[in-house]
Parts: structure tokens; sequence; C-alpha cells
């Protein structure tokens, strides 16, 4: 119950700093028989690694991932998957200036009230390295939903700061989302987004944003209804991510202010004999579960906490002091948030395929 | 996991039909000696009951709760407290026209889509009527939380359509928002919502609305950092209630647009000597955990699904029908879904505290 | 965590004390258009009812069950099933006596040391009246059990105090068992039983002995390696039963006398081409998975701490007293035991089989 | 929900097989602030190690434990604590004999059965390596046990085969247990059973025994009433163990031979005014929870499955083949599994202390 677990039947259990042996997690539950290669993993973890373009943190991190149980002879076993990333040694006289510090709207002072002590390096188990396990072990939730379903899961970046994109989600495509660095399919918007991001880096300055994300071919069945719906269970998985504010699915807030004449999705029978509805504000779950529409739902980022410019704050002490950070942060968290969402919407989709399937397949 | 069970250590387990025997829930985790009544809970419920106002449904449910077990001698005994209230007889054949139909943005088809059948009569399941089952067990959450933590939880309705108000949170009192029908505390405000939701009742149409939460007192420390984070799990508790499309945190969508230096929440000690921060941003939870602010978040109420207004659709033979819904309906949800924002917030919040109690007090 | 729910998939939650509003249990997660009616259950009540024979407790109880949720036209309809039994009016006088006592190897003692007050008309939630809600539930899951999957649940009293039958466990019938009042399915024995507890009886005295459960065509692969090994989970199931004592499964405690070579399983293929063990020593169930084998286990039962014999204890201002119980209590608990033996075998099991089917099936 | 993880509150998640990377779990829950280092888990993993003496296995396993996460300057922080033990290299070639074979009373033929393959190397997942991790984490919660709560977690073989032992448990010591190979604290009882085994070893057989634990100090409180009581945690923990049979508190299976009369604990007061009982048919629980007194249990393991003689059995075509092990393997499982089941008692107490605390404290 110490929160460090996520998922009831494909179900992952993280652990690990930001400093110290290695981050990862252990997966219980997979199906057996699934191809499964340290690459397939990697992939998704590249596009997560800081120093990957421009507009990221400059820090070298490899986050090679080693899968250490639980796949045999290439294909999973059905036992816990294990996989771990080391750290790289680190030398503790680098954080010592944070040691004493409460940094502005970041975990130092909230786990100290909680624990009694923190890891005040880099952030410890607050830090964002630990989203490599949430990438790392939906990578394989994502592969089996891709191959055994063919359900696609996708997200974009739609804003950073006030700069939003218009895109048009039945032609939304890995490949377009992938082009750019931005994670943004939308070129002119993308350029936008790249130079606002830059001018707050040079800045010392950071920003927010909203990541959309849209998933396709679910069958219509999945969710719980009441308390783990499948509305609740990804809101709350996007809104258990660093940084994460605001989560809304279809119309979300928007759809406060329409009617309901207007709001409500209409059913129609289309041409392949299946049912639809002619709009999708439902954003592709009623009552809590899934409809066979396109899932698509909202995730709002704030903007990085860490910036160089001066800030007051307190020490342990609580004394007033003046911090400014140093080092290689990112200046926006959004492009490499994108397959973080994309590894939360797996581990919702795949838990709840697992769940619908015990009872009612 | 077939989802009608809330929370791991104060843990909530509900039942029931719009029809049928009753509806409830066993609240198991109770810790023992607390004074409780059953007037203690009805309180709540009349809040939530249909026919409390000329706003909503004027349906005639008495909701008359029982308390059949884990109560001796007026206090809590430590072991599961069942709470039962029973259902009117009803006669299937009023509901003879919903047999076979899918109502437009309900869960007749998802349902049928996943059990194979549906208990047609008022929505089953899916009726708004299991928030009963959260009123009352979250009663007793709030009252275990005021008596021994000193903790105030309030939510009002900040918006109804485009209709919004400016409230000082900070002079927020129980009082002022139980004075409004609509429970909306800002009195001029209050008054062009009621005529918004009138005039969607005449039209037969419905409003949507956004209701704020804000909770007092909460202890720094609470919230478990990674997966159930206290906005994770407080999201997933808002995102549970039917009709909701989303849910923010302090700046949450808004926060998205503004550069790290404006939103950092500085930290400042205050006259006694306690840590604060100069704006609330963060909502009252940074990394996941309580800093001690009051804890501020936003709840998306979507228009309400039932109209009388004339709407295409399909019957379960897949021939396009059109429908019009008679009865009872309530124009807006949002004024009886106040007492169920505090009661699943009290939920999240006491189930917290004891998991926090458990490994750090 | 309070420890009043059983199951993963198919869940089970139970509430009540022996005197108050009632007991009951809420099932959740049970397959949708199961045929389930409340004879259904009634039949496996009647089995566990006090007052079925001259060998039992005289007390009068009806145990009349409704089911309030979950079942619709006849048929489970995938939410949760809510079994309710209301207890007869008692008054609270009747039990004054006991109001201040701790009764040797009850739970008087150890609940008021837990929750620091206790319940004490009737034992409270420490009652063996809430093994009702184990065989009401356990009802539903042996029907599912039988008419899915032809798996057999039976279980006998195979010795009580000294007296102990031989069975040959294949030619077991579920008509031989409960021609007996005793359910013994050995009439000789079964004979020299009944006096053994009718001589118990007379003397205000009250004997123990062993139930011995049998589960025929559990397919092979149910049960998870590790913790939740199917032995370990029917061990805790029955464990959880009041006045149990012990566990075993196949060889059990004998078998620690053998050697590995007299003991080992061998594999060979039946004329059916199943695989199949020449000897069963493990039970059915090897690395905690079941290998197609009758399921067998022993389940030892306390002799009934319940006397009229006067005992020696201490009240709850720790003074020493002397305490003999009048009232119609039961002078062994195992024929009553066998419906809540089977009962929790058929929770283990479908709990198991949902389990294994969301993984592998 | 696939059985690899233990405990709600204090909760271990394990992962690893007989080859590959490693062995090894997440603990998550443990309270912040206690003194931990590799050594503190070291010493009880020598007590696991094969090879430690002529009765043992002469397999050469360092077992060298590592923490890579959740403690920082030398203190848990409340954060997953993870242990990993890196396996050594292991030829593939080495178990091509058995990659086809299904041993006799092992988990071959139900591993292949449940996920329709298996790891052949050396039992997979099912290879009493597995228990490396129960030790690991076991040895956590037995330190806070101690520290926080002056309790103490023995256990000792008390018999092999036939030979049994005679014990005082109130002159039992930790000393006097790992003063015998065996760990049978009677000298010579410990002769004739080290003989005994050495006598299997050389016939190319093996044998069992029973392995007796007893829990001193453990406040009065502990457990859950229904579901979880300590007695069928105690129970589950036990018979999770490889190669476990059967498990028993307090009198047992012998218990069941008695009378109530005699059976019955009698409470009395003692000089320092503590509510104790005469004697301990309970075994310490009462109710599910725990009285004060030593909580005393027997462990039944089964022999060895794994022998040199010849014995038929299948291979995966289904043909009859003769097997005789060579390697080597342990005679007797016992001296190791002392350790193993200390650690599943303190994974248990500490798990009903924590959940205790949350509740009640």
């Amino acid at each position: 119950m110490a929160g460090n677990t996520f998922g009831s039947l494909f179900r992952v259990t993280t652990f690990g700093e930001s400093h110290g042996g290695g981050v990862g997690c252990v997966v219980d539950g997979c199906p057996p028989g699934l191809l499964l290669s340290e690459e397939d993993i990697q992939v998704e973890l590249d596009r997560r690694r800081p120093g990957q373009s421009q507009i990221t943190s400059s820090r070298k991190e490899e986050d090679k991932i080693k899968i250490l149980s639980g796949v045999f002879e290439g294909r999973t076993t059905g036992t816990p998957i294990m996989l771990l990333a080391k750290n790289k040694d680190a030398r503790p006289e680098n954080y010592d200036h944070l040691k004493d510090v409460y940094r502005p709207s970041h975990a130092d002072y909230t786990y100290e009230a909680k624990y009694g002590r923190r890891d005040w390096m880099g952030g410890g188990r607050s830090s964002a390295r630990e989203t490599l396990s949430r990438v790392a072990s939906g990578a394989i939730a994502k592969k089996y939903l891709k191959e055994k379903l063919n359900i696609d899961i996708l997200s974009y970046v739609e804003s950073v700061g006030t700069v939003k994109a218009v895109v048009d989600d039945s032609k939304l495509t890995y490949k377009k989302i992938e082009g750019s660095i931005v994670r943004c399919p939308e070129e002119k918007t993308a350029g936008k987004m790249i130079k606002l991001i830059e001018k707050a880096k040079n800045a010392g300055d950071s920003v927010g944003g909203v990541i959309r994300g849209v998933i396709r071919n679910v069958p219509p069945g999945l969710g719980e209804p009441v308390f783990d719906k499948l509305s609740a269970d990804l809101g709350k998985a996007m809104l258990s991510i660093n940084a994460v504010k605001g989560f809304e699915l279809g119309s979300g807030f928007y759809g406060t202010t329409l009617k309901g004449s207007r709001h409500n999705d209409l059913f129609y029978l289309d041409r392949d004999g299946k049912v639809r509805t002619v709009t999708n504000n439902s954003g592709g779950i009623q009552g809590g579960i899934s409809n066979g529409e396109p899932i698509v739902f909202r995730v709002a980022f704030k903007p990085v906490s860490t910036i160089s410019k001066e800030q007051t704050t307190l020490n342990v002490k609580k004394q007033k002091i003046i911090l400014a950070a140093s080092g290689r942060h990112d200046p926006c968290v959004l492009p490499r948030a994108v397959p973080v969402v994309e590894a939360m919407a797996s581990l919702v989709v795949i838990d709840h395929y697992l769940r619908h399937k015990a009872q009612n397949l």
C-alpha cells in the first residue's frame, strides 16, 4: 500500500532513485508466449531518454535496459519479468548544495514531512528518472495489445504554453509524431513550440503544456462499472505522472458548457454493421466502459519546477535562502513525456483487458 | 477486481441497482470507537436526495439509511459497517420502453457489450442511485476526519454551463454553500445558475458544470509517491463519479500556459513557524504528497444524458429509432453532486491518512 | 485490509454479528449469465443451520437468505450480488452474564485487546454465525464450477475425537455424506461418532475432529507459483474458519516420515491419453498448481470452546471467576462445518480459475 | 494477481529463476529510519545457502545480496527496497537432459499445463532458489520487529523422518539452534537426524520432516478477524514454501482428539498483572488474533523430490522413460528451510503489526 505498484492483473512494481544502484520494475501477470527482447523495450526508452535533441536536457544517460527474469528462449514465461537499468555512479558532492534546501514546487519538503528524512541526491525517489520504469513496463503492454488485439496507443504534444496545435486525430500516425523533436505532428506549430522552448531555456525558465492521447481499436466492454471505470483508471494513471495537474476525457471541461442535446453522442449503425456514435464527446468511454470509439484524452503538464532563475525558498533549518539551479535540466518536459503517457495508457488498457477477460470472455 | 471496492485500508464495497432490493455498502477498516448514528449519515444523504428543491428531479425517494452491523452501543467496533437503503417497489412495466433501447451517452450499450446482458430498469447498476453508497460511506470518513484531525472537506458549484462564480475560497463556509439550492456560495451567480437550469428544464434539455473542492487542515505527509499520489487517487475518485469528464488540481490546465518562474510556489515561514507557500498553484499537493496548504481541485460534469428532447438512436436489434425521455430527471446534476464530491474526497483522505499512519506515524 | 474480504477476482466481502441487523456478504466479480435463485443458496445454508439434528445446537435459526442485487431475470448480471440473512431480535439482557467475561479459548479477550471494545452479545463478529456468509457465497461458486467445469467439491467428517473412518474417496458421493447426520459416509463409524458426540453433550463437554475434502475434475493449471499456490490459498481458506487448528494436503504430516523414493508420485499415461500419477501423495497439487488428480486435504477442528462444565477464567476487571455456559451450543461443530469447508474450497477454486483464465486461457 | 507478491502493507514482490539474470525482490512499505546494511541480510542468507555443511547440497552458490534502492545514508527511506542476488552463469547444455522430462513430484508438468511452456533450466521459477528472496526480505522484517517491538522469531527442526526431538520451547535459544548443522537444538536427537540424512544421501534417496516455529513477545491484538486471521496468514505463508504439505497451530491435529474441557486455555492474571493462559493449546492466537502467549506452529516438509534412485516417468512426448537425477541435491531440505520459515513468519507478523497500527493504534 506504499504506492509503488500499478495494476491489478498486469501488475508493475517499481523501485529506484535518481542515484544509487538503479531503477527498474517487476512486471507480474504478463501472459506467457509473448516474443520479447530488450530491444523491444529499449526503443521506447530511447524516446524518453535525456539528451535526444536540443530541446531536452543535455544530460548523458544511457538507460540501457536489462531483462533479468521472466523471458526464456525469447518468450515470456508467465512468471515475473524483471527489468533493470543501472544508474551511473554519481559523486555525492555534486548534490551537496541541495542537501539542505526545499526546492520550490519540488517534493523535497513533502518527502521530509512524510518520512522524516529524504534522499537528497537528484530528487531521490521523486526524480523523473522513475518514469523509466513506466516506459519499460508499458512497452511490454503496448506490444501485447498491438499483437493480440491490434490496439494502437498514440499521444502527441498538443500545446506548449499558449501555442496549440489543431490536429485531425483520424489522420494521426506514429511517424508524424516522431518526425518532430517536440513530438507535435503539426509541422508549423511544432516549429513554434520549439522556438518557445528554446526561448524559455535561454531565459533560464521553463514551460508547460498539454499532451493528447488517442487509443484506437479498443474493443467495447473494457472498464469496470462504479469505481474502476476505464476513465477513472486512465485518469489516475496520468495524474500519477510527475508534473501532471489535470486530466480530461473526450469533451472534458469544455463539454460542461454544452447542452445535453448537443453533447449526447447519438448511436448509429455503420456500413460494417458496427454500432458507432456520430460524435465522440464521450471520448470512447460510456458508463466507465469502452464503447469501441477511439479513446481520447488530454493531460496537463505544469512547467518544470527546476529553473535557473533565482528564487527565494527555505532550507531545512527553516531559513530563507536564494536558490538558482545550475545543471542541465529540461526546459519543457512534454516531448519526453509522450512515451510516458503512452506507457501508462498501455498499462491501464492491458489490465482492464485481462480483468474483462477473467470475468466475461 | 470487478471494480466495486474503493480504498485500501478504509475500504468501501458497494452494491445495488436502481431497482431491486436496495443499495448500500460495506465499510471495512473503520477505526473503532467512533460515535456513529444513522442520523450522522442521513444528514449527508438528504443533501443528495432527489426532490430537495425545484431544480432537482421531483422523484420522491426517501433514501432512509439503516446500519446493520459494525456499530455497538453507539460506537464503531472496528468490524464491517453495513449500510443499507432499501429501494421502493417499482413496476417493471414502467421501464418496458427502455428495455430494448440504447440511450445516447448512457451505459446501456456498453453494459450489454461487456456482460452480454443488462438490467434495463432505470439504468440498473449504472444508475446515479449508486452514488448513495458513496455519500453514506463518505459521511463516516468525513466525521472521523473532522473529529480526529479537524480536517474540513467542502465543495461547491463553481460553474453551470457558461455561468461561473468567482469565490474567495478562504472565506468559504459550509453554511454559505448550503444556503443556496444550487450550492453556489456566491449569491448573485447562484441566481443566474438557477435560471439557467430552469430554462434547460423547460426546454427539455440539460446543462453541465464544474464543482470545486477545498480540503483544509490536511497535515503534510499524506499521499504515496509514484502511483498512489494523493492527487492521482483524488482524481480517480472524482473521475469514477457518473458524468465526470475532467479533473484538475491547483492551477490545472490553466497552469500549463504559465512559465515555471511564475508557477512555482515559493516556500516561506509563517508567523506560527509553519512552512507555507506564497502561492498555491500546486493545489496543496507536491510530489503526490500533501504539503499542508489547502487542497483545491475542480471536477467537470457533463450535461445530463437524459433529456426530453427527441434524439435518434439504436435499439438492441440495431434499428434506428426516435427516443424522448419522459419521467422526472435532473436537468443539472451538480447541486446534488456536491455531497458526492465531498464523500469521495473524504474516502481518499481517510485512506491515505491510515496508510501514512501505518508506515510512518 | 481489515480482513473481511476473500478472493481476488471472485471476491466476497462479509459483514454482520451474531446479533444486530443481520449477516451477509457482497459477491463481486461473478461471471454474468449464471442462473441463480435464492433456493440455490438456501439448500446449502440448510446444511449449516443449527437445529438440523439431535447432535447440533437446538437453537432455532431460520437463516433465510435474500438476494438484494446482482441478479436480474433469474441470472447474474456481472455486478455485485448482495446476500442478506436478517437476525432475529435478541434481548440484550440474555447476554448480560457474558458482558464482562473473557470466555476461555474464545475471542472475547483478543477482540478487546485489539479494538479497545467488543460486541459482547453472542460473540459479536467472532460468532460462528459469520460462516453463514461463507456458505452463501460459496454456493454461487460451487454452482458455477459444477455447471461450467464439472468440478465436484465434497467433504465429510473423517474423525470425531479418536473415532476415525476409513473411506474410499473414489467411491465417495454427496448422497452418502448427506445420508448421515454426522456427515460421515462410513455408516458404522458414523454411528460411533454420533454416540461420542451425544456422550460429550450429556457431560456438558465438547469434541473436535477432522474434515476431509475431496475436489474432483479440477483441470491442470490452477494455482499461482510462489506465494499464491493453490495449496497455500486452500490452507488459508480453511485456517480462516473458526476453530480450525490445522491443514494438510495429500500425504501431509504423515508424508514427512516417508522416503522420497516412496513419496514421489510417478507419472504415467492413462488409457485416455491423459497424464496421471500412480499415487497421489501430492494431493492433486504440484509446485502450487493443480495437476488434474483429485485435490485431497484434511482440516483439524478443535473441540468447541463453549462447554457447560465449570471453568475458571477472568472478567474484564481481571478478577478470577467461575464460568459455566448455559444455552444451547453445539457439542461438536464438525457436521455443520462440512458445508463451510466446501464453500471455502469453492471460493478458492473459482478465484484461481478466473485468475488462470485472465492470464493464460 | 499472478502470485508473486506477499503482504498488504509490508509488501514483497519477488522475481527470478534458478538460472538467468538473478533472483531478488522489491520490499515496499518498510517504515523509514531503520538502520539496514547488506550484512544484516547476508547473515540470514548464509543460513539458507547450499554447501554450508555435509548434509546440504554441495553446490557452490555465493548468494551475495545487493541493496539497489530504498536505503540512504544507512537507513531505510520509506521507498522501495530492491534486493538482488545475481545468478552465476550456467551452461544450458548442463540441463539438456531435463528439457523434455516431467520429473516426478516436481512442477515441470504443472508449469507446462499452466503456461504452455516452461523454463527447464534447474526448475526455472519453481526452483527452491526462489526462497532466497523470502529470506532476504524477511531479514528486514525480522530486524524491525526485534528492534521496535522486541519480538523474537525462532524455528528449529523438530523431526526428520521418524526421528523426533522433544524440546522445551521456553528454553529455546537461537544459539542452541544454530549450534547444530541440522538446526535441532536437542543435541542427541540432532545426531540421529544427521545420521538419517546421511544414510538417505548415500542411498540416493531423501527424507522429510517437521519444522517448529516459536514467536515470542507478540503483543495481543495482531491479526484480523474472519478471513485474514493471523493463523490463516501464517498458514498460507508456510504452505507457500516449496515442499510444504501441512501446517498446524498450537495443539493442531492432536488437539482434535481432546475434549473441550481439556483443550480450553484458562485465563489467569500473572504476577505482573498481565492476562495469561494456563495452557497454550491455542498456540498464541484466539479468534484469529494474538493473545500475547508465544505463537507456536508446526510445518510439514515432504521428502525432497529430486533423488538419484531410478524412477519411471513421462517425457513431454508422453513416452515412458527412466529418470535418475545426477547432480548435487539436498537429501533433506529442513536445515536450510529453517531461515525460510522464520522469514515467512517475520513477513506475516510485520504486516499484521502495520495493519493493526493503521486501524487501532
